[in-house]
């Protein structure tokens, strides 16, 4: 059923090897400047940009220093919002590919051009399969779900919930209008990626934000 | 910007007029029998299936004769929620594979053995980016939109929208609690794709199901 030839997918493992090989280099890069490195991933409209404006916002309230990279196909409005924040940020337009590469990651951070940064987080283009096959040399992967979304989201596009390390709960103020089920959504989360840890948020009250900060803080130390 | 180097892009070329070809043969196909095709695309979320499910239920309440394909990397989910409705419906699971192509519907309608359909509804892979670019043989496309989602979507994936015939907004129901900017929203649509026909509807309520209901009316006849 997967429509591509045995010639494009040869050419295309040959991409995937060549993004991986950087993803590798800059992984090691990014740790030896001891920056935690972080990719968000998510379907279009899961909240990506609002959850990480106020990420960005209250680390930087608590001293740390920040930065971003944002990728979307056109429009600089997601940079234009999280720079809300204070944070130095940068857009990456993709000019019509569906997700983010290591290439990519790579030219913006330099041209970013910050020192002492302690986590940089990269927004991922909105899409719940391609980005799943591109490392960006992150040390965490993190894949957002909303309660405005089929809560079998993670059943259907199984391969970017089973590629991450831990998933993120949006918009959990809209729960009860959107009839979320919470039960519903954990076990599916869960049976495809037995143990992964789960974070229930909003960016609007601040549930659970203060979790989602010990996590990042942890995991840097 | 775009990561893939020529030769890659030009065997995808010759994918993509392979798939155009056969979409154009379905079409004439499709019209001959003097059924309605018609492609729904969206994001992972937007409520395609809730939407398509009242839509085949209340068309068949008509006394219409309607059927149903979906898209997806894993799972029957949505045909068995499609299948509720009482209309013949199909899966055709992508095996991680964005996108629909005209070579799996053409099997799978053929796979489905109904006669009389009078609207054949596909709902493509959940993705704001690929299914842009494959022609199914329908007759329209129609892309989705929720009030959960960003009011920028049009403008942030211009290709899928620029290539619709019309525009539905679902979830109206949640425009309050969302803080959905109505003006906002038609104004990005409007900018992408000028004159663009929308409807503002809610599966949940009914609103704006008639007006939908006599498009397709109107546009079978």
């Amino acid at each position: 059923m997967n429509p591509s030839p045995p010639r494009i997918l040869e050419v295309r493992k040959n991409l995937l090897k060549k993004n991986d090989e950087l993803a590798r280099q800059l992984r090691q890069d990014f740790a030896q400047t001891g920056m935690l490195v972080v990719n968000l991933v998510s379907s279009p409209g899961t909240g990506k940009t609002t959850f990480l404006r106020r990420t960005l916002s209250d680390l930087r309230a608590q001293g740390r220093q920040v930065a971003a990279l944002v990728g979307d196909l056109a429009t600089d409005n997601d940079a234009r919002k999280l720079a809300e924040s204070g944070a130095p940020v940068r857009q990456i337009s993709t000019d019509g590919c569906c997700h983010l590469e290591a290439d990519m990651v790579a030219a913006h951070w330099a041209e970013l051009n910050v020192t002492d940064c302690e986590v940089l987080f990269i927004e991922n283009v909105g899409n719940l399969v391609c980005p799943a096959s591109y490392d960006l040399g992150e040390a965490i992967r993190v894949v957002l779900l909303s309660t405005t979304e089929g809560e079998d989201k993670p059943l259907k596009y199984p391969k970017l919930f089973n590629t991450a390390d831990v998933a993120v709960i949006t918009k959990m103020d809209l729960a009860e209008p959107c009839e979320f089920d919470r039960e519903a959504a954990h076990r599916s989360i869960q049976d495809v990626r037995p143990g992964m840890r789960v974070f229930e948020t909003s960016a609007k009250t601040g549930l659970g934000m203060a979790e989602w900060y010990a996590f990042l803080e942890a995991a840097r130390s």
